[in-house]
């Protein structure tokens, strides 16, 4: 019999992935699209649906399990509704139902740094770990927890927003109503506004020669090369970013004691020039037991982590 | 038949208090003893195991279930040891084996702001929610968390320590070695500590009045009577305390997004003086959702909680 496959859909600011993987995370066709923008959230959805039936339309019925999604934002896992998204703009969208409708097969939806976590789970630590912590570190910081073997949803669906715990109480604003999260320090986002602060005050860096002198360019990667050079700035700013990330995990292994912490996204990607500071940090800062225990991994799968583990939500869910 | 009954033992820095409970968490016998200080930890044990025979004898032998331990520090309770605890100055200490042998029943232990965590899940909040977060504020400050209806404990029985993530990450050193821990701003120690500075700094206070001058004996209990006279250092004390810790939680809510927060301990008597700068910490600091679901309920048990907590937890694990 043909292996069992599910369908994962990653669902994110500006891009949508759709993948069938296998029961162990293998993904064996993958299609993207731009993310439909300035239109309701209803027609968005069913172009979504649109392109998911085009693989699923490939597939035998009775092998395909289910259908599992992943949405940047506040999500209602158990009604299936994407409560606010700032990325996408949507606000009270029953993606479960839309996409169910049009798929007729059964679908779940979760949290996009929630369905990372799960594939970092059983794919990555293969399942052989109990309780891990899986950041995304992309243009903001998400997080997702499981405890146990299983995925640690919360009260409302929102545990894990270790981005939004606060780094420094009197700190700068962020969107989401409080003062100095760590999202505001540590991210993308962060990370090139502050090369483009310190430029501007006149600091000299490799960074402005590597985007020819067009601020804007400014971005990670850049950041990465300009340090790998050995400028002053650049290896600062992955510094300070390390450091600032190390001393919320630090906190983070002491409060859920972790076997695992899994990086992904971005900022994971520039390895030692993030994870050196990060483990010093989680070293000084944690107690010793829980600090020797932990293991911090940087993601393989990365960039299909969404895709993957929606759809190994799905196939664990509906089977 | 006569309903089964747990021997529960909560040992502290100063006394030691065992306590035959059923399993609705009512305590039928209780008595205390001090804690055994400056004999070794096997001695002390034994003066333990003693004392929990008087009531272990009074009790048919089928009707005891088993004795659950809680104890302050770092607890391996797979193994049953108590790895450190510094305010009992015990280091490796196989407990669960001493008391077994001495009393010939099963024996389990664990941190003491597990068991806390455990007794509020199950008596107050009837095991009625799935995850709660609970924090005893007594010296310093410790935590347990229950998630979806069973005990957390992490990688190494650490998890929960929330006065040991970082308040201020350029703060005070703490003494677990990393700096700005919760611990050290808020809890008996440190507003005791405050109000002493504040008061030889020349600031005019009720609080100096209280203790007649002698400002050793400045104590939060001190405190609170100074603010409900309207006291302005008393005031800004609590006001102080409350955010702080309310920071703190509003981390929680977003990370753990607990449907509960007990609170408990000396601070926790203060009512609405800690409560009110919590509350409105959580709702500025929070996002929505999880706000608005988590209650924060300041625990009734309160000084029964480690010892009910541990009988609940032999209860629920022997049977």
């Amino acid at each position: 019999m043909a292996e069992p496959l599910a369908l994962g859909i990653d669902i994110g600011g500006t891009g949508v992935k759709l993948g069938l993987v296998d029961r162990n995370g293998r993904i064996s066709s993958l299609r993207k699209m731009p993310t439909p923008k300035g239109v309701p959230a209803i027609q968005a959805a069913e172009a979504i649906a649109e392109e998911a039936s085009k693989l699923v339309g490939a597939v035998q019925a009775s092998r395909l399990t289910g259908v599992g999604v992943g949405v940047a934002g506040d999500i209602d896992s158990q009604a299936g509704v994407v409560r606010m998204s700032p990325n996408l703009g949507w606000r009270q969208v029953p993606i479960r139902r839309l996409l169910a409708n049009a798929l007729g097969r059964p679908v779940l939806v979760e949290n996009d740094a929630n369905v990372a976590a799960w594939a970092a789970f059983r794919v990555e630590a293969k399942a052989r770990v109990r309780n891990l912590l899986c950041v995304t570190l992309g243009t903001g910081i998400g997080g997702g927890i499981v405890v146990d073997g299983r995925l640690y949803r919360g009260a409302t669906g929102t545990a894990g927003e270790i981005g939004h715990t606060t780094l420094d109480p009197n700190g700068h604003p962020c969107a989401c109503g409080n003062r100095g999260c760590l999202e505001r320090y540590v991210g993308a986002r962060a990370m090139s506004e502050e090369a483009r602060r310190a430029i501007k005050g006149g600091e000299k860096s490799q960074i402005a020669k590597l985007v020819k002198g067009d601020l804007s360019k400014i971005e990670p990667l850049i950041v990465q090369r300009a340090a790998r050079q050995g400028d002053r700035l650049a290896k600062r700013l992955w510094k300070d970013a390390g450091e600032r990330l190390g001393i919320s995990l630090a906190s983070m292994v002491n409060v859920l004691n972790p076997d695992w912490i899994v990086l992904s996204g971005g900022l994971s990607r520039a390895g030692g020039l993030l994870l050196d500071p990060v483990r010093r940090m989680i070293k000084e800062r944690s107690f010793q037991a829980p600090a020797r225990a932990v293991k911090l991994v940087i993601s393989r799968l990365d960039q299909d982590l969404g895709t993957v583990g929606a759809a190994l939500l799905a196939h664990d869910s509906f089977n």
